[in-house]
């Protein structure tokens, strides 16, 4: 029996058992096994799915129970989720103090919203403080996801959201300013602009300290692209001596911890393909926010299987991200732009990160309108940020990608990063072929993306789509469309079933 | 490598592994453990989280995947929690072919009620087709749950979901009408009339097969009650049995699988504590014209701290019962009754059961306002299926209870489910005394069915709540309010110190 403070201040006695590593990676939730014949669970009426607090010296998680019965658990242990472990720190036969979890008085707030009401700004720190903490469950966390997703939070709430957001994480502090950022509201595939932008504005003097998310319902995140070329699970100090020696970094926000409640909650939103415009907009301003940021610019890619599928969509969530961002002292400016069709030719972290890579070096074969895209995106950033005068960011840019300039700094950012990496290629593929002669006249960005996933992207770096045609591309009978990459044939299987039971994802009309 | 139909029927292989009983009971889920380097994982691409089919003979489930790095899980095993071993109904070392899920394409639907799009009938088909099926996760389950709870589901959808439930479970047939059935939309803590109400109109002669609920997010169902007293897993045939013996039957609704999607969305409903007003519906009357029921009478129970907090909501929710059963051909018949506080004395599994008892054997202890509840609604129903002519009702109810014929007869349906069961008593007690003296002004039902559930209700049948007075009621300083029933110390210290922590749940006015 151990002493400790209860889940109301009170004190109360616990129970120990020995800590146990089983390996097991529960999806990254703390779990702990106990057999249903320990003293622990008789004693204490646990049962399975009883959220339990687990407590090593002055660690402590909030784990759910499953219940065990079988010789493979030793009497006297209580077996830990990879989860759990890594957050008790444990070794192997610790003590583990063992009691009920506290209340979650919280969920009240989240039933609320379900209901249809309004959270106030005391609320949403109760639940988002709740939510890093680590105390809401996987389901618990899937109602409070959906209960907010389809336009249920207004402007308040979604302020009160970021705040909350903000508030749970760390925030940094560069001392200086302006400190700008970029961000592109998701749905293109392979619009790997970041990794093009960081390079060219940083070497013209700006501080761009980025932080970049893994995907969350696409076949890859910027930081999943940029982990194929450099290490991104950077920690606030690694990350502070990058930005210090080059200006610039690209690291995945999750390590970091900026914005923790937001990488739960994402955990969550992926399996469910779910992503809401209040936690759109909460998730994206909370990390600027937390980076330290001043000055962003927001990129809003407009087609019909794209994010935003409207200008009025792109207008409205626009303001969204203005106002929220103004109440959270961020200055942002937004840039519409074509979301028609994907960006560059791969999608999925390896080829995406090659087709970066082409344009920075100025390859023949690099895409276009990739370059494009981020040429004007670092364009607007070194007006906004002052680097260059109103109307001529694009020339300067242009001119730092062209002299090779922008591969230099993002070399030197890879280096700081831990060192550049080899591009892997995919060991199964598959190619697509035009059934008929004509034009490309639509592109289903949705089921691309769909296809890159089902042949293992994002957790697959090299698993994709690379995409051989373009809009309005005149095409003969045979030539090929797509090319499906997967690392395991079960994979490639499986993907390739997939387009093949689905309506066609290019769209080929007779040519006139 | 083993070959069958894939998931959009083309053939495609999977791969084998021998089937290990690992005992984990992971909250009712099948769950498959598997080692991080076996083949299929390699092979396939698998990682943490992925849905996969698991097929045994002719046997199939649809598991989330746990990636074990761990010895104990030995080479070229397939570690199966228990719903997936039950399920499989699988035998140590047999082989286990297993691949990917098949694709969800319902969850799109749950996506667009999510944004606030009506769902039709076929969406509604897919989606609880899918349900039953298993193939979806918690999670997908959660998001479904909570997005049509907040009244979010209309007329036409909720007679949509109904039909989809009924659609996918057995629908028994009795060869005759009326079939008589009740259902009391919950909220009112130990309101277990249907114990009552069943033998009194059986002995009567009408039929009246009744399955009942688990707990949702109450202490007790009135399945958990029966439970205390008899067995309620009867399977359809052994309800058969039982009903054509006896008129009727009081038996668990999930055992006989009528409304299985049903059974599967409660299980996540518990743990979130929702309860839709649209799912409220559905799952009642899918349940009862599963059931081959025609007359129905509904009791709602109206108070501010009942599930049902105002005339208005009362009404309201009564005519959708009345034209959502009118739909899908049921007669429904409604009682609004008071729902100030909790009903007979007990809160919990067996606490309840022993005031059912006391009522059924005219015993002085007997709680009148059960009684008299039974009493109604027993007439309700004679008069509704033709045994007793229309305001004499209550007369013959009364009379049938008074004379022991009543009992008789509950002893019957018992014995026929399995055998009269003694009523447990609890270990541990605690008794909550008046703070002062004066007249109960008010009683909190929730924070009453919170302590009872804390205490370990309705899982631990012996746990729960004994209320000792009654709204209205002069108590003395010192005299006992209610007394909590725990089956454990470290439940006891836990429901006591919520109670502790709380508002008092009893309102004492100084006595005028």
């Amino acid at each position: 029996m151990g002493a400790g403070k209860g889940p109301w201040g009170a004190p109360v006695t616990g129970h120990l058992l020995r800590a146990w590593r089983t390996g097991i990676d529960d999806h990254r939730q703390p779990v702990v096994y106990m057999r249903r014949d320990c003293p622990v669970c008789r004693s204490e009426g646990f049962s399975a799915r009883a959220r339990v607090q687990l407590e090593v010296g002055s660690r402590r998680v909030v784990a759910s129970l499953s219940v065990v019965d079988g010789a493979w658990l030793a009497d006297g242990r209580a077996g830990l989720s990879e989860a759990a472990w890594r957050t008790l720190q444990a070794q192997d036969g610790q003590p583990v103090l063992i009691r009920h979890a506290p209340a979650l008085d919280s969920m009240s707030h989240v039933r609320a919203k379900v209901y249809g009401h309004r959270l106030d700004a005391a609320a949403f720190d109760a639940v988002v403080g709740d939510i890093a903490e680590g105390l809401y469950s996987e389901l618990q966390l899937a109602a409070f996801v959906t209960a907010c997703a389809g336009d249920r939070l207004d402007l308040d709430e979604t302020v009160a959201l970021t705040r909350a957001m903000v508030g749970v994480g760390e925030r940094l502090d560069w001392g200086r300013s302006p400190v700008v950022d970029k961000h592109c509201v998701g749905g293109l595939p392979g619009n790997r602009t970041t990794l093009l932008v960081v390079p060219i504005v940083t070497a013209c003097g700006l501080t761009m300290p980025k932080t970049s998310s893994r995907a969350i319902t696409s076949p890859a995140g910027t930081a999943d692209t940029m982990e194929v070329l450099a290490p991104v699970d950077l920690d606030i100090a690694a990350m502070r001596r990058v930005v210090e020696r080059t200006g610039g970094c690209i690291v995945w926000g999750g390590s970091v911890r900026l914005s923790p409640a937001d990488d739960l909650l994402i955990r969550v939103e992926r399996p469910l393909d779910l992503d809401s415009e209040g936690q759109l907009v909460a998730s994206v301003l909370s990390k600027k926010a937390a980076a330290g940021s001043t000055h962003v610019v927001i990129d809003l890619p407009v087609g019909p299987t794209a994010k935003v599928r409207s200008s009025a969509a792109a207008a409205a969530l626009g303001r969204r991200l203005q106002d929220v961002g103004h109440a959270v002292g961020l200055q942002v400016v937004l840039r519409v732009s074509d979301g028609l069709q994907p960006v560059g030719r791969g999608i999925g972290p390896a080829l995406e990160a090659r087709d970066v890579l082409a344009v920075l070096q100025g390859r023949p074969v690099a895409p276009d309108d990739l370059r494009r895209r981020a040429l004007d995106l670092a364009g607007d950033i070194l007006e906004l940020g002052g680097a260059a005068a109103a109307g001529s960011g694009l020339r300067l840019a242009t001119e730092v990608l062209a002299d090779g300039r922008a591969w230099d700094q993002f070399v030197a950012i890879c280096e700081a990063q831990g060192g550049l990496r080899e591009v892997p290629l995919a060991a199964h593929c598959q190619v697509f072929e035009a059934p008929s002669a004509g034009r490309v006249t639509a592109i289903d960005n949705r089921l691309l993306s769909r296809a890159a996933k089902l042949a293992g992207a994002p957790n697959v770096p090299a698993a994709g789509v690379d995409v051989h045609v373009r809009l309005g591309d005149i095409v003969r009978t045979g030539q090929p469309l797509f090319t499906l990459h997967a690392q395991a044939p079960g994979e490639l299987a499986y993907a390739r079933q997939y387009v093949e039971g689905r309506p066609p994802i290019f769209q080929i009309s007779e040519s006139s």
